[in-house]
Formats: C-alpha cells, structure tokens, sequence
C-alpha cells in the first residue's frame, strides 16, 4: 500500500449527504468554543478552539530547540531558557480557523465540520520573531521564512510535518510573536507546547503550533498547506491564498437552551443580547443586530477596544422580548466599509466564511 | 408556542442517516479527549472529556453558596471558603460519559454523537459528601440524596436545572466528593465551577457540576434524569439505571494519521503499543491486544494502579509490524470475569457502550 491509497483526495459531500463518521472524529477532537464563552475577555484555558492536523505531539522539554537557519548570517539553535531570556511582548488576540462555518455551506466540503464556533481570545506572550531573525542576521537575498512544527502526519497522499510561510516582510511585523506562554502560563501540550507562532489578524493555519524550526529561504516556499489554504471554485485552479480574518460578530446565545436542537427560550421582558466583534482585517467600527433574521437591524453599543488591536470586542443591545418566533443575529461593519454578508458565496475549502449566524429564539407566552 | 414543540422527542436515526446539524452542534461542543492524550497519567486541562446539558453557567463565587436542606436536623447554607476549610480529600478518578460510543451504533440514537473519546482522568479534591451530611445530621427517614446543578434548560419538553440523585447509602461512600479542585487548581467553568459531585467509578451523568442545592428525601427521586440514563429498548418502558462505568480498554493510535480518515501509517518493525484499561464495576485484571481485529489476541502487560482504585491504568505490547492491513485493538477483562464485547448489544438511549475499538493501520512496505 501507499500513501495515496491510504489518503483520499479533497471532496465535496453530495447533496443532502449527512455529517459522515470521519468528519464526526475530526469534531471529536478538534472542538469549538461554547459560545457562551464569549462573556469572559480571555477565553478559559479548555474552551478555546482547536485544530490539530495530525496528532499532539509529545515534546520532552529538556531535549527540544529550535534551530533558525537557511539564508541567515548566524544559524542558532534555541532552547527555551534562551528564549525566556530575551525580551518579552505580550499580545491579546482573537484566533479563528479559516475552516469555520465550513459545515454551514451547501454543499458541504467534506472536511474538519465546523459550524461557527472555531474561535478564542488569548493573551500570548514570546519573543518577537524579528528579535530573533535580526540575531540570526537575515541575507538580503531572503524571500520567505518557513515555520515547522513537530506534528506529522499525511494529507491528501502527502507525509509530511505541518509548514506554513511568512514572507520576510509579514515576518517584520513586531507583533509577530514566538509565544511560549498563553494567558500567562505555559503552552498546554495541545496548543503548542513549548513554542508556537503567533500571527495576530491572521487565521488560525499561519500560527504553527510546536514550533521545531524556522528556516529562511531564497525562494518562494510552495508548501503543501500553502496550496491548501486558498480561496478557489475548483480543485484545478491555483486559488487565492487565506491570510486575515474576515470581519465577524457572533450573539451569545439569549435565554436558555433545548438539549439536543441548542435552540433558545425567552421569557418576555427586556433581553440583554450580547456578543463579540472582531477582524483581522480594518477594526470593527459597527455592530448591528436583528432578531428577525436580517430583515432589521438595529445599532449595538461596542464597548472601546481596549487597546487591544487584535481582540474581538464586546458589544451589547437592549432587546424587549415579546411573546413569539425569532431569528437573533449580528453582524460587523469594518473601518473600510467591508460589511458582513447574510448569504455565504461558496468555495470549495470552505474557507472564509463569515455570513451572519442565525439563533432561532423563541418567546414563550 | 409551549416548551413541547420547541423541544423534540427522542428518536433514532434511520438507516443511512448522517449525522444531522444538531447533532454537529454538540459535538462541535461537547468535546472528547484526543486518544493520544492517553499518554499522561492525568488528562491535561482542556483534554479531558466534556458533556454539558445546557449552558456553562457564569458563576459568582462571591455570591454563590451551596444549601443543604430537606431531611436534616441542621439545614445548612456553605460558602467556598467554608467548605475548603473542612478537611480535604484527593482522589484521581477516570471519568466516562454514559454515551460515549453512542455514534458507532447501528441504528444511531439521535443524541451527542460520541465515538469513542468521551474519556478523562483527573485528581479531584474537596470535601467528602459524608462529612456535610453529617454535619446537617441525615435523618433514619431519609432516601435519597438530590444534588443540583445550576445548569438550566429543556430536554424532551422539560424545563429543568440538572440533577440526579444517590441513595442515602452510596452518599456515604468516603471516596465521594464535594470537589472543589481539578489536578490542584479550581475548577474551570466547564468543569463546574466552584464546586462539583464527583462520584468516583460512576459515569459522568451522576457527577453534577456547579452544585447549588443538596436536597435529602424521605421518598425516592424520580426527576427527569434519572428516567432518562437508563438502558432500555423501547421508549414506553422503564429501563435499567445506569451506575457504574463498565470495563474498557483503549489504544493510542499507533504511529501517523491521515488528516481526514485519521487512519494510522506505520513503517516495518517493532511498534510499542500502548493505551489505558479502567472499570468502575470490578478492577481490571487481564488487557488484550490484537491487530487482527479480534481474531487472535495476546496479554499485553499491565502496570499497577499505583493506588489508584478509580483511575485508568496503562498497558503496552509489543508489535513486530510488517507490511500490510491491520485492525489494532484491545479488550479489558475484570477481577469478576466481565470480558468487554467485541459486538454491542444496543440500546435505545446508546449508554453503557464499551465495545472494543478497532483502530485500522497501513504498515508501508
């Protein structure tokens, strides 16, 4: 047998094709955030999102570095005391994988079946990447830097340890970080343990969790999840490659749930509806809500950022419920005018989608 | 519109049926444990398995108290710093929900779609339950004891916090706790915080989480969960109550996955297999492994419990792998012969599954 008798390629599901067993493991493992969760700032370690391409890997502290090398002056091999040692930055950002709301879309590509809830907010703290590329000494013949992580596995017949790029220039950006401490304590074994990426604005495939090395390269890196990631119609065209985070706004979900359909009750009387805001792209300038699925919108109060750049924002709408069927929902308009869309165009990764979410709400008498 | 059409019935999927969306949407909540995290001995915090019923409730600890009342002489109103000031007691435990497996049946219960992750051990501390009924002072009249969470919402039509009883006998068990602490820090959200049951070798379902009322009764419960986690065949009859987690034992999947079908790739030549066996009935004596699928089985070695009577423990095997097509497995037997099945009886519910898990693996030529 080979690899690519093992690996299947990329698929669309059929029309009314359900949820299949093997999209039901990757849900198994790689969990949403409750969105209930979008009451606390930072995320509480377990309810950030999670997706893990291959398997956890199991890093023994004592033996790891990280080693930088390719076209630099000085390669260097790090253990993590040396890294501790250099100056640090702290960064609070708003992480989302680009595959989320993927299950939402018809037809549905068959893979990691999110529905909306592949999000967190974290504060990272590491040391900035360019610190450490300026110690290794960049050539001015470098072009890309390439992260590898320590998680290895095969993807649509190709083994091979999970990569991605920076261009030189996206590498500069000062907050760029190689984090080793998330809400102010180590890296848990499944984000990353002992050193990961963190690349603030962008979807959650740049932010290489296990970090084993970074090397720089004279040439454009053409990585397997390079090609993965892109926005395209069909499996034969080259695509447009993912990079920031769409602009989104999510609602807690009012009132109190039905066990197996999450849908929502209320009771009349005045209804607090709350949620976050965020993008990787201008900064959210506009929350509106509708509860009647869009038809209406109404102007959120959006709490200050904070000045935190690159985390989701809070927002609030005072809602007097009456007794009858909803369809609560939000959306963000950014800083350039980019507004979120009610209707998703489709793509074939099912990748950056951000249509508005819908919570059916009912009002009981 | 009344509770009783917002919240459908139980029911089974048809033949062929995929999982639908709500079912999704559990999962994408309800979050297993990676096998691979069988490594550790303790599931480390956001690994360990999660079913919630409704929403995680945002508790104030400042406000927040537990009561103790009904057939006691001392009713009692216990803030955190109370109960932590009472003397404490620490036991690891292997918790599994009543469901896990319930995905894998044939026909499928409509429910949280579970494989086989719904699985974590953690050291728990707090308070023995005994101890707090005794200072209320139980009275002989006493039944049962209802413990109640502040979790809320509607299942099958029923408005309801979440709670479930034990008899006034298994409440005396030293082993159960009023837990304030998970592995030595307080409980996350998720995990029910500020203090939970944790019933030791029961499945989850009995382990009520954000505790906010202990109720002793002079007559036997008969709420909404306890006529639900049961194993029947039919909707109209009563069933058998679910208690002790029967004997399981798992395998870390051995060497890589593929991204999608998460099926495992290994090279020729000897391949440590490894996994964990627990029970909550009788301890475990004997774990088996086979990588034919059960047609031959060999002893694989099992270390001690270390102590640990409510905690899994781990096994290895050795395998010579050579190229070909194989099903790794691994069944548990008990002190008291209980052999777990290859084939699952079904229920109605899909509760108490423990058949084996077969794990296909390529080994490459």
């Amino acid at each position: 047998m080979r690899l690519d008798e093992i690996s299947t390629p990329s698929r669309v599901a059929a029309d009314d094709e359900g949820v299949s067993t093997a999209e039901l493991g990757l849900a198994a493992r790689n969990h949403g955030m409750p969105l209930e969760a979008m009451r606390y700032d930072l995320t509480p370690p377990g309810l950030h999102y999670l997706l893990i391409h291959y398997d956890i890997p199991f890093v023994d502290e004592s033996a790891w570095t990280l080693r930088v090398l390719g076209e630099v002056d000085r390669p260097l091999t790090l253990d993590l005391a040396t890294l501790k040692a250099m100056p640090a930055r702290t960064v609070r950002a708003t992480m989302e994988c680009a595959g989320n709301g993927r299950a939402r879309l018809e037809p549905r590509p068959v893979s990691q079946p999110w529905l909306v809830e592949a999000v967190g907010t974290a504060e990272w703290t590491g040391v900035p990447l360019r610190d450490v590329l300026t110690a290794a000494g960049v050539r001015p013949s470098a072009v890309d830097v390439v992260f590898t992580g320590a998680d290895h596995g095969v993807e649509r017949g190709v083994e091979q340890d999970y990569q991605r790029k920076l261009t030189v220039a996206e590498a500069g950006d000062p907050d760029v970080l190689l984090a080793y401490a998330m809400n102010g304590a180590p890296l848990a074994p499944q984000h990353g343990f002992p050193l990961r990426l963190l690349v603030p604005g962008w979807y959650g495939m740049t932010n290489v969790k296990w970090l084993s090395r970074i090397e720089v390269l004279a040439s454009a890196f053409e990585g397997f999840q390079q090609k993965a990631y892109v926005v395209r119609q069909r499996a034969d065209e080259p695509g447009e490659p993912i990079t920031r985070i769409a602009p989104r706004a999510l609602v807690i979900p009012p009132g109190f749930p039905d066990f197996m359909t999450r849908g929502r009750v209320v009771r009349p009387g005045p209804v607090t509806l709350e949620g976050r805001a965020w993008s990787g792209r201008a900064p959210v300038t506009l929350v509106e809500v509708s509860v009647d699925g869009g038809a209406t919108w109404a102007e959120a109060t959006l709490a200050p950022d904070g000045g935190h750049r690159w985390a989701w924002r809070r927002w609030t709408h005072e809602w007097q419920a009456t007794p009858g069927s909803y369809a609560v929902t939000a959306r963000a308009t950014t800083a350039d005018g980019e507004v979120q869309p009610v209707d998703q165009p489709w793509n074939r990764g099912g990748f950056v989608n951000n249509a508005v979410h819908q919570i059916p709400v009912t009002c009981l008498a």
